[in-house]
């Protein structure tokens, strides 16, 4: 069926995978030509064949996520003045801001221009395509905006027909993926996530989780049994001249589910220290207090560093306490980590104030 | 007190922590000039000064452990002429076969001379020095040796004080580092740990698990009270071009055990694959037939591969079984790893065949 045309389909099961759309802001501008959302290959596509066609000079990033950051890398890496602009105190909402000043200084330090802080009032343009954004605070000169504004579920069709919608919006479901009306099923970003620290569901759209989703429900269609217990909130990036790891909650998100928690932030190495390459790895972690259940944990640091967040993403999943975390049997040897892990040295400090 | 003295010390509680010392053949010639163990910073330094001095041209390396390969890259990368006599079939004997020969590829490919399946028989010395190995099929000359032939637990004070004594002759002790002789302690190389998959009592001399021994004896006797549970059998390092991790059991070590197990090894990136530098990871799982539990880990790949072993090392402390694998929330970004982890693809392959 081409697209823009309608037509009747019967079914047994259906599913729902309709995914998430880039959230574009309600401000004067908003359609000129050179914004582009990020949200699928061809909107890559596009980009690059604008980037090719009118040469842009000058690109502003409106939002400090994962998106707005990897923009900002591959721009300013091609030789782009790039700035971003973030409406809150800090970039990458996911850390804690003890922790995203770190990929903040990384990201000033390959020379984008970073403005937190400052709301996005309008797109200004000349015939129809992007010249200037405005914040409230400057205008700032761009031939090309990225929106990095996050994505909202494209739950609306799924609504309309009476499906039970969950976390901001997404499409509820159960461990199945099945939604709460028979036959029905949704999966990917789309659909909403059961965090297992937490405990409550959220609207997470990453890729990784999208593809578990969508192998639960197919088997689940197959006439097989799978489930999906949920995720811990692990996510990995690279920002310029560093890598990031966060999983589990962090601070805000442990204050708002009103537990007390201990912390910890530790500086290491990424090998021994006489290694002529080692490099700095900060880790945070985030503890409950008195139980000492690890609650989360944040990684930034040189290359080697961000999936070293899949340990603390396990010990997650099995509800490790700090105890446990420190008689991890971790993998040691000099080009690799000191003696004591990061992950050790962290929980450690964390352990003394439980 | 200085060396060789000796003297009486009263105390109340006594900790043996007298290490391990590497293992020397009983072949003729081996107390020659230019043969090394490397067990101590003093030991590296001797070798780095008979290099200095000496300038041999040419290494044999007895062993294909971790000391021995460690070695070999070193001196190769020095542009010494490097050769490994290794007894078994394989070099780095705590992983299985069909993984082994990824390391065996990444020493011949950096111009070390590999020896397999050939034993030591005579060192050949001229005036106390050394000048050539002799094997079973060959001498091979040699200004210079290390023996890589591992370490063995210097207990023999300890058996000698009627403190018993486990696996391979290190001292027993128990989660709190305890002997079974009231008010001694034992602690580091010297001393078992109890490995948390087999459920027997090891020997593994590795500084990292000497280290959180040390914790755990120094925490008791302070007044505290800590537990040391045990170890999963964790170890990395880096061979040349590759990166190695393991942990858990290995084939030949779960057929001991008697258990029945499925397997599954597959290739995947380090990074999604249309980065320019993405390497290549080759990723072994091993579970128990039946039940799925996990019960090891094996990674060998380019840089990034050796801690994700950390990821497995984990899941066996949390007796997880390859459905809860498949389910973890591990780190996805494009600079990173493809959308499933290469954990994910091994745990789904081995799932197949439970």
């Amino acid at each position: 069926m081409g697209s823009n045309e309608e037509q009747w389909e019967p079914y047994d099961e259906l599913v729902i995978a309709t995914g998430a759309t880039p959230f574009v802001p309600d401000a004067p501008g908003a359609s000129a030509r050179g914004i582009f959302g990020i949200s699928s290959l061809q909107s890559g596509i596009n980009v690059r064949k604008y980037i090719e066609t009118e040469q842009p000079k000058s690109a502003v990033i409106v939002g400090g996520g994962y998106i707005g950051l990897e923009m900002a890398e591959a721009l300013v890496a091609i030789g782009m003045n790039v700035s971003l602009v973030e409406r809150g105190a800090q970039v990458m909402g996911s850390l804690d801001e003890d922790m995203a000043v770190l990929v903040s200084a990384a990201l000033e330090e390959a020379g984008v221009h970073l403005y937190r802080q400052e709301s996005l009032i309008a797109f200004e343009t000349t015939a129809g395509k992007i010249h200037a954004v405005t914040t409230d605070k400057r205008t700032i000169p761009a031939d090309m905006v990225i929106l990095g504004m996050g994505v909202s579920p494209n739950s609306s069709l799924a609504a309309a027909a009476g499906i039970p919608l969950g976390a901001k919006g997404a499409i509820r479901v159960n461990e199945r993926m099945q939604t709460e009306v028979p036959g029905i099923w949704a999966a990917g970003d789309c659909a909403e996530s059961f965090h297992l620290v937490s405990r409550k569901p959220v609207f997470i759209p990453l890729g990784t989780i999208a593809n578990k989703h969508g192998r639960v429900a197919g088997i689940n269609l197959g006439g097989g049994y799978a489930t999906f217990p949920g995720i811990v909130g692990t996510a990995v990036t690279k920002v310029c001249s560093v890598e990031v790891g966060r999983t589990g909650l962090h601070e805000k998100e442990i204050r708002q589910l009103g537990l007390e928690y201990v912390s910890a932030k530790i500086e290491s190495k990424t090998k021994i220290g006489y290694f002529p390459d080692s490099g700095r790895i900060t880790v945070k972690i985030l503890a409950e207090k008195g139980s000492g259940r690890l609650l989360g944990g944040q990684i930034i640091g040189a290359p080697g560093s961000a999936k070293r967040i899949d340990a603390f993403a396990v010990a997650l999943h099995a509800r490790f306490n700090l105890e446990e975390m420190i008689n991890l049997d971790l993998g040691y040897a000099p080009p690799f980590s000191p003696v004591w892990d990061a992950a050790h040295i962290a929980a450690r400090e964390a352990l003394k104030k439980i």
